[in-house]
This record gives C-alpha cells, structure tokens and sequence, in this order.
C-alpha cells in the first residue's frame, strides 16, 4: 500500500460512487455541525448585544429567542420543501437559477462562496480561540493549531463523505448528548428550585445599564440580527442531497429535522437557563470575559469533571464545524464548473469521488486568510452572516417563483398543496430578506462592506470566466465548411535546431527525413567557439551519405547570434521560412533528451521545453511542434533513441 | 525605450565586446573595493583581540601590522606574477588546475565561491549595519535596507562592468582621499605635538587588562590571523583580468599596484594614529561600543562635517564592497561551466556582456543568507577568510609548480628570473599556509567548522555535475554504425486525443492524416455525460466523408475511465498500441489551443502541456509528441487554425 493510499484512501471505481454516500444519522455530522455549533454562539451575540441595557435584558431574550424560532420554523420547512423540489441538490444557486434567472444565481453563489469560506475561517480559528484561552501556555502555537486543524479537514474530506460522516459521528453526537444533558439538569434544578436554583458557581453580577440607554425598536433589532447568526449552516443539508444514500431526499429531509429540533432545543435551553441562572454576557475582549456556555455550565455543574467535558466538547465542535463548509463549498463550485462559471476541473472527481479541486481551493484560501490575521479571526466576524442571509432570501424568493409556475400548470388537488407552499416560502422570504436588511444596516460600518465588495468581485470573476469559456466555444465552433479533408497533402519543411551533433541530433534528423525531402538543421552560435561549428563536418555527416544514397540530404544553416541570444535567431528563421513558402506546413522537430529520473529533472537543461513554448506561442497556425525523445539511462550508459526495445 | 532596456542597458552586439572592458583607474573601483574597504575593518579585529591585554596592546600593534604589511606585499608580488602567467584570468581555480590538477583546482574554487559569497552578505549587512547604528531610527529597516543595496548592486553588474566602475568611482576615491586626509591632518598633528597630540575628542580610556591575561605566542598569533581579514579581496584582480582594456596585463597590474600601495598606506597610517592618539578596541556588542575608525575621526578632526563626511563615506564603501563578489564570482562560474563543474547557462554572457546566471545566482543566495539572518549577519563573520587563505594558497603553490616546469625547459637566461619568481612563490605558500592553519585553528571551533563542511559539499557538488555531463557525453556520443538513413521510411501511426469536436481538433486530426493512413482519434470519458461520446457521431464526421473521397477513415476509440483519470486511459492505450506494433513510430498529435496574451497563460487549461510532459516522460524511444497549436483571437472571434495568413 503506498503513502498516498494510506493517507487519502484507496482510489474507488467510479461504479462504486454509492459506497460514499451516507446516512440520515452520518449527515447530522457532514453537514449538521455548522448549525448545531452556532448554538454555542448565536445566544451569546444576542445577549452582547443587550449589554447596555443591563439586567433589563433578561426580559427581552425570550421573546427574542421565540422570534429566532418562529424564523428558524419557517426556514425549515422551506428548506424541506426545497429537498423535494431539487432532489440533485438545491442550493441557493440551484433554485435561483431554475426560477430567478443567471444574474441571481450567480449573485446566490457568490454570497454562498464567500459565506462557505468566511465559516472555515472564523470555526477554526473560534474553536482554537476557545482551546488557546482555556490552555494558555498554547497562546504561541495558535496559528500553527489553526492550520493543523485545517489540514485535518482537508485530509478528511479528500477521503470522501463516508470517512468524514465516520470521524464527525463521536464529537457531534458527544457534543449534543453533553448540551442537551446540561439543559436537563439545569432544567430539573430551576423546578426543583421553583424557577431560581442557586447556582453551583454564581455568573458574574449583571453590569449596570450604561448612562442614557434605553430599550428602542433599533437595539432590539441589532439584538435579533446578531442572535440570527445562530441560523447559519441550514442551509447545508438541502445544498447536500446528492451525498444521501438514496432514497436521498427522504434521508435528507430527516437529517434536516433532526438537526433544527435538536437546534431550537438548544436555543431555547439555553435562553431558558440564562434567564433562571440569571446568567448575561460579559464585555467581550475585556477582562472578566467568560463565554456564556461556561457560565452556564459552572452555574449547574460547578467547575468539575462535568465542566470540563461540556467545555471540551464544545471547542471540539467550534473548530470542526468549519466541516459543513468543506462538504457544500465544492459541490457549489461543482456546479457553477458544470455551468462553465467556473474551470472544468472543478466538476471532477478525485480518487474518492469527491471534488478535490474544491477543496483544495477552500483550503488554500482559508490558510490565507488565518495566515493574514494571524489565527485570530474576530475581524472577520462582521462579513459573515450576510453571505447566508443573501442566500437564504435568493432561495425563498426562488421557491415562490417555483410554487408560482406549479400554480398555473397543476391540477385541482395539486393547486392547494402548492398554494400552501407558495405562501410559507414567501413568508420565509419577507422574513429571511427583512432580517437581511437588518444585519446589512447594522454591521455595514463594521466592515459588512467588504463582503459587498467581495460579493460583487466574486460575481464579476465568475461572469467573467463564463464569457472567456463562451468566446473559446464561438471561436471554435465548426461550420458547414469545416469538414475533414482527403486531398493528397504537402509533405512539410522540416526544422531541426541542433546543438551538437550526437545521437539525440542524429535521432532527430532521421526523422525529419522519413517525413519530408526538406530538412533544414539549424545551428545558432551564440559564443564564440563555445561549440563545434557543424559546417565543418555536414558535408561527411549528410552530403555525402545522401549523395551514396543518391536522396536529398538535409541542408543545414548557421546563425550568428549577435546578442547571444538562443532563441531569437531561430525563431527569426523560422518565420521568415514561413513567410518564403506561405502554402506549407513548417515542422520543427525538437530533439530532447529525457532522464527518467524525477530528480534529474531539476538539474535537467530546460532549454528544449522553452523553446517549444516558445515557438508554440509565437509561432503561426502553419507551424507543427515535434519532439523526438532520447531516453538516457545512466546506469546501462545507452541511450534508446539509438536501442529500441519492447517495454 | 524598453523599461527592460532603462533598466539594464540596451543590449550589445558580441562584436563591441570591447566597450565593456575597463581601465586601470576604474579597476579600482569595480575590483579594489573589497581590498581598500578592508582597512576599515582590519584593525579593529586585530586590536579586538588583543582587548584581554590593556593597555600592553599599544607595543604590540605596530610588529603585527608590519608582519601583515610583509605577507601582503609577498602576496602582492606573487599575485603581480600571477596576472602575468594567466592573462585569461589566473584566479587560484586556473592556477591550480594548470598546475595542481582536477582535485587541487575544485577545491579551490569551492572555497572562492564560498569567500564570494559570505562577502556580499557580510560586506552588505557591515554597512547597513555602521548606518543604522548611526541614525538609529533606520533600525526596523535593517533588512529591506540590505536588500535594497543588494537589488543596487545586482542591477548594476547586468548592467556590465564599465556602468559599474562609472557608477563606484566616487565613492572609491572619495573613500581613499578621506582616509588619507584624515592620515594626513592626524600625522601632521602628532609631528608638531611631538608624537602625543591631545586629541580633540579623547578616545574611551583602554579597559585595564583582564585578570590573569598574559601576552603569549598563542594571543599574537590569533590578533595576526583576525589582522589578516584586511588581505581578503587581494586576488580579485588576477582574478579579473580579462575586464581590463587591452594591454590587459599592464593594466591590471597597475590596478592591483595602486590597490596594494594605497591599503598598506591606509593599514600603517591606522596603526600609527591608533598609536599615537591612544586609540584602542572597545568590546564589540556591548555598550559604550565604538568603532576604532569612528574614535580616530573624533580624535583627529572633533565631530564636526568633516567627521560626518568620513563616516558617510566608509558606510557606503563599506556596503558597496561587496561589488568585488559580483565582479569575480560570475567568471569563476563561468570557467567552472566551460570545464562543465557547473551548467553551460554560467558560460553564456547576457545583453550587457555580463554573466547575468552567475550574478543572479550570487545575488539570490546572498539574498538567502540576509533573510534568514535578518540582515545580521555577524554570526557569519567566523566562515569568513578561511576561503580566502585556502585560495592564496593553492594559488601560490600552483605557481610553485609553474615554475619548477619553467625551470626544466627555460634557456639560460630565463632561469635566473624563474628561480627569483620560484622563490617569492615559495615563501608566499608558506606564509599563507601558516596563516590559514593559524586561522583555522583559533576560528574553528567559532563556526569555522561550518566552512569546511560547505566547502566540501560543494566540491562534491561540482563534482556531481561533472560526472553527470560525462556520462551523458558518452551516453549520446555516435558510433561507427551511427549515420543518417536514406531507407524510404514507413509512415508513423497518429494518435489524436480528443475531447470534443471541434475547430482545434479537426486541425490536429487533419494533420495527423497528412502524415499516415492510419490515425486513431481518442477519446476518454471520465465523468458519466461530461462530454459528448462522439461515437454517435463519428460516421458522420469522418466515415462518411472518407468513404466519399475513397480514403481509410480515421478510427475513434473511446475510453472510460474507471478512476475519472484523464490520463492514465491514453498513456495505457499509447503503450498497448506501440508494443502492439513493434517496428512502427507512435505520433501522438496533441491539438492545442494557444492564447496569445500572458494573462491569458494564467488561467488557460495546461491539460496539453501536462499531457505532453507524461508522454514524454513515460513514452517510448517510438514515439513522437506533436502538437498542432490554433490561435485564439478573442477580440476578432476566430482562431488562426482555420484562416492562416501572414503575419
């Protein structure tokens, strides 16, 4: 078994493609972790957000966290709607293409992008965020952790979904049991308590409202943006349905319920235990920070074993989150590839039948990104979101042109189904698109206008890159005179630039010959008596033997270089000898000289590759490259243009 | 004008070779400055040494000085010989070589290679280094700064050496006159005050003598090795002599006598004021540091302009010295490459008459050895002059042997003069064989140790190379039965890879049909429905037309891909197809569209190239790659395979 099959697994055959899908459980950990860790979040940017109010928060964050819900609900069951409608994967892309139109879909795409790579960033770096302040002596190494995460996941994915669905099964079901669990028994103790429990170790005291502030439809708002971070990653599952085993829209649409009611119990667990532990933010950044899940914890189960596995569960999931995004990230560059809005090779499959490309590419940008911010990407924290919420509002808005058209084509009975379907969808939409504005509104100053500019970057590279592939196709494209020709053809001149006169020359030459009765060997002498003058010798080398064999030998030309210059001479020649025979075909046959070994290609003089692109780039459309390969092995002292023999 | 040709000069015609040549005066600047800028440094080392002994260094100073004034003059007559018996350039590599043999010759140029670069590098970092202790602000610039210089000093070397001389003479000379100046007023002033002028800001009183330190043989001899450094450079005019205008020899003997007279000027002139105004080392890296030129300014003239001057000056010498490296470590490269130790690209003179590959490659690695010090480089310092002594004396004794042959064949009258020469040589071998063993031995264990082992690897290095060359030379050397054959040949079978069909494809398969009756078109699939099977199609597009014209069609061969490999597929059925018909040459005609614009080579598909490298690579001694290129003009919207014009 060599490294490579050790480390990224054995190739698999593409008849066995189904051995890589997974199941409604396996998909909670692909693609369910970006939502289900934004539960260890989402609470915490609401409350930060209610700071300068003081305890009079408390009042506000269950309403809140109701509103989050009902939005959440809504989203699901749009989403679920839209696993039935595209089972081929219905990203955001996807429906706004079928039913928006090009430019939103690439405007989809592009939010979904940037928001896919925003997320690998911001997980990693949350998560060893969270590992580094609870280890301080890791402090140096945060960048080094970050980026061994991030190949972590790399490896993983290049595996395929089932090795990655294998090792995500453990943290997340880990991470839920624990989450769940603590609500439980804070839960139990709040009614055992009648709704005020002491708590094991006391939160911090609330912070006194600041001077002047006052509780306004504006902060609420601010308040309910920030908690809607929480709602980032749904969309994963129905970008995701061709990963399901099949049948796979009924194992997505079951992963997708188990990951949103796992979700609001969450969310509301956590609202809950806030409000009867009294537990609130603190300033984040300051010191006597402490996340509000590790308040929550201490204030149920005290700083003990308990404790500590919730908190290191839960740093686990932070950084491994980044997951959801490596399973979605290149399955949409696979279809903006498939829609040439993209390369090609985008859309292939490597030996485990997932799109390495993509992940590559995601890979390499997210390293760029916590190499520039040093592993610690809070900044970045205020572009994320809108890409999702974008995404969210294209998708819906999407679904209600998608309901629309069934209107006018179904019958009766179908009508009222998708009647009733229209009308979630455009709720979703008004809903998704208001909290959009929201966020927009108040993270714009905050640098949300860099993901606009981003956004609008990424979507004139994708228009781009459709209009080169599109003038390619034009350009190329046959006509009705465009056929196959029979004529007897013109045998070519034939070019052959010589250094010295050897057996890779003499290989090369004899070629030429059996090709055509014109060869011309081309001699360029850039230094003075570095090498041997071949005029000398043609006359022994090719005049005579051809002469004996009464043929036509091979002329050969001498160039001066006056500038030294080894290319520019030939290069010269071999237009002007194009430009003297306009009627036929100039063959430059380039003898070359291939060591086997892959180290010998280093040292290796690259002169021969050059001058092929060179002359392929600056040559016409009459001229032919050729080269004819010596093989040299040094061990035996032979060449085998000279010996040649079966392999 | 070309901004290349602003840059780097317009290029020049071999034939005006001679205008890139110099004159004694500008020898000077381009191959004295590492010799003159040595005074700088010399002294200092020498007195640092002795710092353990107090005040008692005072009587020391002038013995050791005059010893290393008696070594530099045997060194400079020997050298004088040296330039005459080798006006090609009698550097210690060529001395060695006609005298010493192969092993003897490498050897020495492994450790001028290595003295040329630690040179730049610690040259470079020395003067930023004066600087920046000056105008302590520059500090966080140290590195930039230095690379900087070294950028300078790289553009102006491609751009040949009379833009060099041109550009150093002023600081050259201005260097000599103030050193001189300063000589001057200092001894007029100890004249008239009777050896002991008071000086006008007094030098830090000498530290007192460490506890226990003596004056031993073995302290003298360390302070004369450190003394020695101010030798380093000595050789760069023999070295050199081709730079030099016809009569080459006269001229760079006058240069290397102005070098010698005006350095022992600077060396006893230093010695003496250091006597006379009580000037000693302070301890380098500590406080109170002051370097021993900087208190002999203060001493002779107060801080004023005129100090300001002399201390501007020798920082920019001081960097600029490193210029002799550039000047001489490009023609060692180059006689290394003409005896094949190093790749023929050192041989080859760039558009100025430079060697550009030497000085690029110097430039780099000193560029390296700056990074990775961070512009410090005094850990360097240690490796530093072993090179330089090894090379004086495998130089001397080359020239021993030289003359020993001389000897043997001279007349009568000759001898004399060969004996005198034989003589100077020996004492001059054994002089700088005795002070390399004394530097080696009081520096080996400061470092000196990595020199020997870089040396080394380098010999073997070039010896590597060497070997390589050899054996391909007798790898491709031709036989007795080796001759071009006039044997009508039979056609080569085609095989065109295709991945759909279209303008670029019927040029490459109309070709391959000119060329032989039997082509093959494949075709490999390697997602399901990526591309169209042209097999649906392929009566159409060629059996029909064959059969119309009564020509064989060209066959279509698809292959799928089990592993969604692209190449794999094709290098297989290449090699079945060539075992398959062992007598016949295999050409695969690789359809290739070319982009003209470089932007364009950015993002275009490098399938074809890649797929041309492996055939290569993995192909055998029958097969023969071609491409057939079509150029692409977006703004017209055709491609130049289907409507060929002049260009």
């Amino acid at each position: 078994m060599s490294l490579v099959d050790l480390v990224l697994g054995k190739r698999l055959r593409t008849e066995h493609e189904d051995r890589e899908r997974i199941g409604a459980i396996g998909g909670v950990g692909v693609l369910g972790l970006d939502a289900l860790a934004s539960a260890a979040y989402g609470p915490e940017a609401l409350l930060t957000v209610l700071l300068p109010i003081g305890v009079a928060a408390e009042r506000y964050v269950a309403t809140l966290t109701s509103w989050i819900g009902v939005l959440l609900v809504i989203v699901f069951l749009s989403y679920r709607q839209t696993i039935d409608a595209y089972p081929g994967g219905g990203g955001a892309y996807t429906v706004a293409k079928e039913n928006l139109g090009t430019a939103a879909s690439v405007l989809a795409a592009a939010a979904l992008a940037l928001d896919y790579l925003l997320n690998v960033a911001v997980a990693v770096s949350a998560g060893i965020g969270a590992l580094v302040s609870a280890v301080p002596s890791l402090l140096p190494f945060t960048l080094p952790l970050c980026l061994g995460v991030l190949l972590l996941l790399t490896l993983l994915n290049l595996r395929g979904a089932s090795s990655t669905s294998a090792a995500f099964l453990v943290p997340t079901y880990a991470f839920v049991g624990g989450m769940l669990a603590l609500i439980g028994v804070g839960a139990a103790r709040a009614l055992l308590h009648g709704g005020h429990p002491a708590p094991v170790v006391p939160p911090p005291a609330p912070l006194p409202a600041a001077d002047g502030a006052a509780v306004s439809g504006w902060l609420l708002a601010r308040a309910f943006a920030s908690g809607c971070t929480a709602m980032t990653g749904v969309e994963a599952v129905s970008n995701g349905v061709p990963l399901f085993r099949e049948p796979s829209t009924v194992r997505a649409r079951r992963t997708l319920t188990a990951i949103i009611a796992v979700l609001l119990a969450l969310l509301f667990g956590v609202a809950g235990l806030c409000r009867a532990y009294r537990v609130t933010a603190t300033p984040p950044g300051e010191r006597g920070y402490e996340s509000v899940l590790s308040q929550l914890a201490g204030a149920v189960v005290g700083r003990g074993v308990a404790y500590h596995a919730i908190i290191g569960v839960m740093i686990a999931v932070l950084s491994l989150s980044a997951n959801t995004s490596f399973a979605d990230f290149p399955r949409l560059c696979r279809v903006l590839a498939v829609d040439r809005f993209l390369p090609e090779a985008f859309a292939h499959r490597g030996r485990r039948m997932a799109f390495s490309h993509g992940i590559l590419v995601l890979s390499a940008l997210s390293a760029v990104l916590l190499v520039i911010f040093g592993g610690v990407t809070a900044p970045l924290i205020p572009l994320f979101a809108i890409g999702a919420f974008l995404a969210f509002t294209m998708s819906q808005a999407g679904m209600i042109e998608h309901w629309r058209r069934r209107l006018r084509d179904a019958e009766r009975r179908e009508r009222r189904r998708a009647r009733r379907s229209l009308v979630l969808n455009a709720v979703g939409t008004a809903a998704t698109a208001v909290t959009l504005c929201v966020v927009l509104a108040s993270k714009l100053t905050e640098g949300a206008w860099i993901s606009v500019l981003l956004v609008a970057g990424m979507v004139a590279l994708m228009r781009a890159v459709r209009a080169h592939y599109d003038a390619i196709d034009r350009a190329v494209a046959l006509g009705e005179a465009d056929a196959l020709t029979f004529e007897p053809p013109r045998a070519p001149i034939c070019v052959v630039p010589l250094r010295r006169w050897d057996a890779v020359a003499l290989k090369a030459v004899n070629f030429a010959r059996g090709l055509t009765a014109d060869v011309v060997a081309v001699q360029v002498l850039a230094e003075n008596g570095a090498i041997e003058d071949l005029r000398g010798r043609w006359p022994q080398i090719a005049e005579q033997p051809a002469a004996a064999a009464g043929a036509p030998a091979p002329r050969l030309v001498v160039l001066t270089s006056t500038y030294r210059e080894l290319f520019e001479p030939l290069l010269r020649f071999v237009t002007a000898l194009s430009e003297e025979h306009s009627e036929r075909v100039i063959a430059v046959v380039v003898p070359e000289l291939v060591e086997r070994r892959w180290y010998h290609y280093l040292w290796r003089n690259h002169t021969a590759s050059l001058l092929k692109a060179l002359l392929l780039f600056r040559g016409g459309p009459r001229l032919v490259v050729m080269s004819t390969p010596s093989y040299l092995d040094l061990r035996r002292g032979w060449i085998r243009a000279r010996r040649p023999r079966a392999r």
